[in-house]
């Protein structure tokens, strides 16, 4: 009995073993072309373009082909008989999830929604241009058929859009992520209305004027050092849409820079540092494998809001950050830490445009894509009916109505993409970040007196400790319970918006 | 039988479309791996290299298999029964080429002789620091061996040799490689011994000073801008040692910049731009497969040293840039164009170090390592005795004596990697650069006054037509013959460096 326990211990191993060098292969495939994606956004001459969607639409397929043959299969097969140590019980668990999805969606399902979104998206860009939703109409019908038939092939039984929400946040309950934004919207609307009839009377031009690029550059620079980055493992350059990437060797930050927002480019930095942190935190060990990667969108989301919001947006950050900043823009020497905090957490009167929404009202756009977009797949909204009711909601939520679909229901690239069920994980992320900077607070103190000193080594040596060590070895519930003590909750979220904005607009009852 | 006919022709194309598929995704998932070794070279952080090793690896294994399965050798064999049109059929020469060798060489052997080459890297690094060549002797030899047995998997029947020199140049034969060397060494050692007697005085210090690295910079951009570069398709950035690498799409250039060494980075950008040249003018339309990729080392090397020599180096090229290099800088202004041709002429009297070498004595460093690595192949040299016949040679064929190791036989890096059969194609390539120059001269006329005016599209149309836009459709000396009516020759070559030394040096009977 010993010996054949011996010999099946062995065995397992060896299985185990073959079926780690597979996962690690798809995996260096992916990491791969990521590197190809980084330097396409980043570094990549204009005419490259033809040879360069050849080469990753080869290594996508070649990804494919990897996790869908049968080996894999029988791997997994072989691998769920045994008892397995938590930590490959997770892999197996997150490679078997994505082997069910890639082999149940047949691939020419795949290429087709693959070349209708790349088809959709001049089509969206000249509906834009011109305002003319009608052009952009029958394609996002299109879209929204086949990605129906797409969830279908998942799991014919189950709410459409809820498959699909899980291809972006596989472990998080739709029911739970529409709880989430109904609290948001319920508690929004009427702090939001609260704000705009405030006669408090902020300061919103501190960072008014002229800033040159180049000190952009190197400020930019000055508050990834600040906040520790790991510059060994990786770096900063500009991109027309910022963006983070890479592994735990290698997280790469992107940022731009306009000559008048100042402000834009030092909280896009640090939103962005989140996001790589997030990535170098991940275990070297894990490398290859799910557990050296980063759990999904809302988790990782989490961590670049909670940098930009909880700490960038504090009063703390910006006793400790003015300055530096006044030594690259002697400029901002008359202004205060005070009207610098004010500034970078005013709220708008009229934001009809998400990307350019403050901390309160971005969750209302989301709000409404999500509404929106899930009784398109659900079949309860017919295509035709989107402007109407967009606008409708931006008058009920936001007190503002669109004047064009430009820069109403056109104003997002995503849908034409053919992505849906994305848009939640924004707000999860910032539910999410405040429920983790709270439960960090619990365990370590308030930690403004060290944003004040510049001193972030125990707010991350929480977050490093109680999220990023585990890479996705704990599904998402979990990692939340063990961090934080509970479940998803927007409490300390809400909490947070209305003691820091109750205080900022004294508002009364806040 | 029309009908019969008309099937098989849709059979042959269904066959070629799948093959030619195939060929595609190895050749994307080459150029990925190439943009990933760019990324490592310029702007990977410092510890992303474990990451990277790993990415690199699974991207050549996936190569090797795609190349190597079954249905590629089916492919082949199915094609190979065919009539194809030319184009096709250089397609399947090629890959039938590489098939064969990669299929005749065991993986383990493959993977050995990689894993040994890691090691040696070190070894070589630590005995060339300690001038202590017993300490690389063992893992030198063991390299010798390895690379023998390689030889012998591939062609036992063969000169190992040939076999290995065939890795680097397909086409041309080793006795035509030998034959070239051989004449280069009878005719360089006594222009050189001539040169070194030579009372003529020449201007050696028209480049001397101290140069700003973003000025020289600038520098490098104009003379890529003036050559004709094409920034849409490439970009200019700088590695520690400068190379060119990409496809016709995405053909970039490093460069590197010392404080001291103007010239050298001048020379060198003109180098890299002879590279990046020629992959800009592979035909778009070839893209994945050979026909759209470059001929092999000598005619990469031979388009390099065309430009870098015969263009770079020449009295009319300095007529036209000295002005635009005076433009960056101004302590320029006392130096003539004659002055800056002789110093970019100068032959050195104590040249041990190949890289430093100049147009003349370069060969005899090159002659020294073939003859050197052949007979260590061959079985015909003992490794033991490799230091005592490198320093006999430089002696005998140079008129110097390397005193240390470090600076004789332990110079390069190349046989650390487990290259033999490399060096020749650098010799190989200026004598076809020569060759080349002297046809397009012969068809176009006299290119003197042209460049002198900063006109090279004359020139450029010329190797565009006659070399680059045919990649791989013809086998090396078919391209040569085609491009200049006869086969490869050093006629060209040793006439210009007589000619022009001669000149120089005011050398008697040259």
């Amino acid at each position: 009995m010993a010996t054949d326990q011996a010999e099946s211990d062995a065995d397992e191993a060896d299985t185990y073993e073959q079926f780690e060098k597979r996962v690690q292969r798809i995996s260096n495939v992916g990491n791969a072309a990521g590197i190809l994606r980084w330097d396409q956004e980043v570094v990549m001459p204009d005419e490259g373009t033809p040879a360069r969607a050849q080469q990753l639409s080869t290594l996508s397929s070649l990804s494919h082909e990897l996790l869908t043959a049968d080996q894999t299969g029988e791997l997994l097969a072989a691998l769920e008989d045994d008892e397995l140590a938590d930590e490959r019980a997770a892999v197996v668990r997150e490679i078997r999830r994505q082997y069910d999805r890639e082999t149940s969606v047949p691939q020419a399902l795949v290429e087709e929604i693959s070349a209708t979104a790349s088809n959709a998206h001049p089509t969206w860009k000249r509906a834009k241009e011109e305002d003319d939703f009608e052009q952009f109409a029958p394609t996002l019908e299109q879209l929204v058929d086949l990605k129906r038939e797409y969830a279908e092939h998942i799991d014919p039984d189950a709410d459409p859009y809820a498959v699909l929400f899980a291809d972006y946040e596989p472990y998080i309950d739709l029911e739970t992520a529409e709880r989430v934004l109904e609290r948001l919207r319920e508690t929004l609307v009427p702090l939001i209305d609260a704000v705009q009839d405030s006669d408090a009377e902020l300061t919103t031009d501190a960072f008014s004027g002229e800033f040159d690029d180049d000190d952009q550059e190197a400020l930019a620079r000055d508050v990834l050092d600040s906040l520790g980055y790991d510059w060994d493992r990786g770096r900063l350059d500009t991109a027309p849409h910022p963006f983070s990437s890479g592994t735990q060797f290698d997280a790469r930050v992107t940022t731009r820079f306009e000559e008048d927002d100042l402000l834009g480019s030092i909280t896009s930095t640090v939103h962005e540092f989140g996001h790589a942190n997030y990535t170098q935190g991940l275990p070297d060990h894990g490398y290859g494998t799910p557990l050296g990667e980063a759990r999904d969108l809302s988790v990782h989301e989490s961590q670049s809001r909670l940098w930009e919001n909880h700490v960038g947006r504090s009063r703390p950050f910006w006793e400790h950050f003015l300055p530096i900043a006044r030594e690259r823009f002697p400029e901002l020497e008359g202004v205060t830490p005070e009207e610098a905090y004010e500034s970078a957490n005013q709220v708008h009167d009229d934001n009809l445009i998400r990307v350019e929404a403050d901390e309160l009202t971005y969750h209302l756009h989301i709000v409404i894509r999500f509404e929106i977009e899930r009784d398109l797949i659900r079949g309860d909204l017919e295509v035709a009916e989107v402007p109407r009711v967009w606008n409708d909601k931006y008058e009920e939520y936001l007190g503002v109505r669109p004047e064009t679909d430009a820069e109403g229901c056109l104003q997002d690239i995503h849908w034409s993409h053919g992505d849906f069920g994305y848009f939640s994980t924004y707000s999860l992320g910032s539910v999410l970040a405040a429920q983790l900077y709270a439960a960090a607070e619990a365990d370590r103190g308030p930690f403004d007196d060290a944003i004040r000193e510049g001193e972030f080594d125990g707010l991350n040596g929480w977050l490093r400790e109680n999220v990023h060590r585990h890479g996705k070895r704990y599904v998402t519930p979990d990692l939340i319970e063990r961090a934080t003590g509970e479940g998803l909750t927007a409490d300390y979220f809400l909490e947070y918006v209305e003691s820091k904005y109750g205080e900022l607009y004294d508002l009364e009852g806040y």
